[in-house]
């Protein structure tokens, strides 16, 4: 039996002036349902259609009825918010999926909280906090690894863990699948005619990976496969791990005739080496990125396009399924990437000027 | 006298094992300090020291020690959450606030709730919905216009707002002064020799003016200070709109030699469409931005960089500074632009080839 504050009292009419201190019944009366959906509608319990929440809701604001969440929660352990854990708030990418999940809880009723943990010691006091918190009802890490430990701790206090971007075996997770998408990219490089194709993997000291190692493992099993020798240089996320990236690449003693970069920043800052150095591309060299993020068109930038906001909703969708059900959801939710051909890949000079163009500089 | 739930008990010792079900005693005992500091601690009440909260923290963390906030907000009236009101969650200016904003409030120990309001109906039905959640001690809203009738709303449930992006008089507020920093951009394109100077405005349909009318206003201020007539477009915000506003720029009888466009991402289309067209920048025309956003670097975008996540963190701090003081907290938070050179912008070719070459066009 749920104890809120049922009040007897005559069924307010919509036409009626507004009542001073509205009660649930007042709110009931004015959505024109019973007692008991209000009370569920209000503390987002489940089985109550999303318009009938929201008559009730509205009912609600226009009377000026206040529930208290906290005092909600004490009695159905229900706050009615769900966390979102990201390694950083400025990339596109993240701005893109925290949309995407703002727009999924909204239409449940629920809140969004959002904790940047940037580093193992920021997920880690924010994992041991949890408890300490006790102020969600379920985690969705965006681009993140956890790591063993964090997740057991989620599982110790029974908080449902939605894993966006990554497949996690056994876990409700949102993903694309980052290896066959590489590994396609690079084919398409190779089938242009491209050899020395060399792959920028970008890894900073905290162990976050966002994605690299499967995006990695593509790009070799392709090169592998097409008896082509792996070419594979490591720097900081984004723009200036890019640049460095590209400045070592221009040194090598034969320099790669196209670069795959792990993600369209990390291809930013290869865009931008290039173009200062009077190198053409895709003249010169090819550049293929990874996101098709919001500057990628801009820049012609051909790409790997994840459906971003929709990962965002459906991990969204999940965390919301696993807080209603209160049992482990385990879903996989594999979505699918596209090859975005734009003008910064084409086939190599030698090709386009026959073989001996592109020996000569090896002489 | 808060009614929090205080057991005496032995204190525990830090080497002796944990115990099974803590209380706040021997978390009082761990952090080495009385029991109303763990409370005030926990609470997120004033007059404890950073460093104590944390000792208090941590001590409670690896006690396992679960504090409800539910159950303490009931009591106290705070929940230890701020809710930040973006327009939307993908342009690289909310992220980067978002951020500055997330990093202040983990020092005080409070969680970040998000809502995207993306137009004024959404706006509307959050602020509407306040009462009913009831679930923040303070709202900041991020390069938003509420508009009267929500801000109203917010006085009357007692609600602190904190504008972030904008000077609102007589409200706590963290801004840059727009309309000088845009009249100074526009100086600078005039000192150079332009006198044909674009301004590229955006305007959505919802009535959102990101900062529009003070730039504008900053813009119209120092082309007529120089006698110079005002040539605005006007096109929806970001990429598509700057490539729209530029292909009507360059539809006008006397196309202008340089172009000021609202925020770096109009100038991201401005310029697409530039090099698309051929259209040498800054040889034929010079480009300008505002913001100095994440890609402006990349692009060399001559632009108005604004201290985006020093203006998140100082917002948060007044609403941190309204909650621990509960009453009014109007400050004023001013902080300065600065003008980033870079390669967009340049003397035009008239005056470079003499005045003959500007005028040959026009007979």
């Amino acid at each position: 039996m749920v104890a809120l504050p049922l009040m007897s009292g005559m069924p307010t009419i919509v036409d009626m002036p507004l009542p001073e201190h509205p009660r649930m019944s007042d709110v009931a009366a004015r959505a024109g349902v019973s007692l008991s959906t209000v009370s569920r509608a209000l503390r987002g319990a489940s089985g109550v259609a999303p318009a009938v929440r929201a008559e009730v809701e509205r009912a609600a604001a226009e009377l000026g009825y206040v529930v208290s969440r906290g005092a909600s929660s004490l009695v159905t352990g229900v706050t009615g918010r769900i966390a979102v854990l990201v390694p950083f708030l400025q990339p596109w990418f993240f701005g893109v999926a925290l949309a995407g999940v703002s727009t999924r809880l909204r239409a449940s009723g629920q809140d969004m909280l959002v904790y940047q943990v940037g580093d193992v010691d920021e997920l880690d006091a924010y994992v041991r906090s949890l408890p300490l918190r006790s102020n969600v009802d379920a985690v969705i890490a965006v681009a993140l690894d956890l790591g063993d430990t964090a997740v057991a701790r989620l599982d110790e206090i029974g908080l449902p863990v939605v894993f966006c971007g990554r497949r996690v075996p056994g876990r409700a997770c949102v993903f694309t699948d980052d290896t066959a998408a590489a590994a396609g990219a690079t084919r398409h490089l190779l089938n242009l005619g491209h050899r020395r194709v060399a792959y920028v993997c970008s890894r900073d000291q905290t162990g976050f990976s966002w994605s690299s190692r499967d995006r990695l493992r593509g790009y070799e099993a392709a090169m592998a496969e097409a008896g082509a020798e792996a070419v594979v240089v490591t720097e900081p996320p984004g723009h200036q791990g890019g640049a460095l990236a590209m400045a070592r690449l221009l040194s090598m003693a034969e320099p790669p005739t196209a670069v795959f970069a792990e993600s369209d920043d990390v291809a930013m800052g290869v865009l931008q080496v290039a173009r200062r150095s009077g190198i053409d591309v895709p003249g010169d060299v090819s550049v293929m990125g990874f996101d098709d993020n919001d500057v990628a068109a801009l820049l012609d930038l051909t790409t790997v396009a994840q459906p971003v906001t929709e990962m965002g909703e459906r991990a969204a969708e999940l965390a919301v399924r696993a807080v209603r059900a209160a049992g482990p959801v385990r879903d996989h939710v594999h979505l699918d990437t596209r090859l975005v051909v734009r003008q910064s890949t084409a086939v190599p000079r030698s090709r386009r000027e026959g073989p001996a163009g592109g020996t000569e500089q090896r002489g």
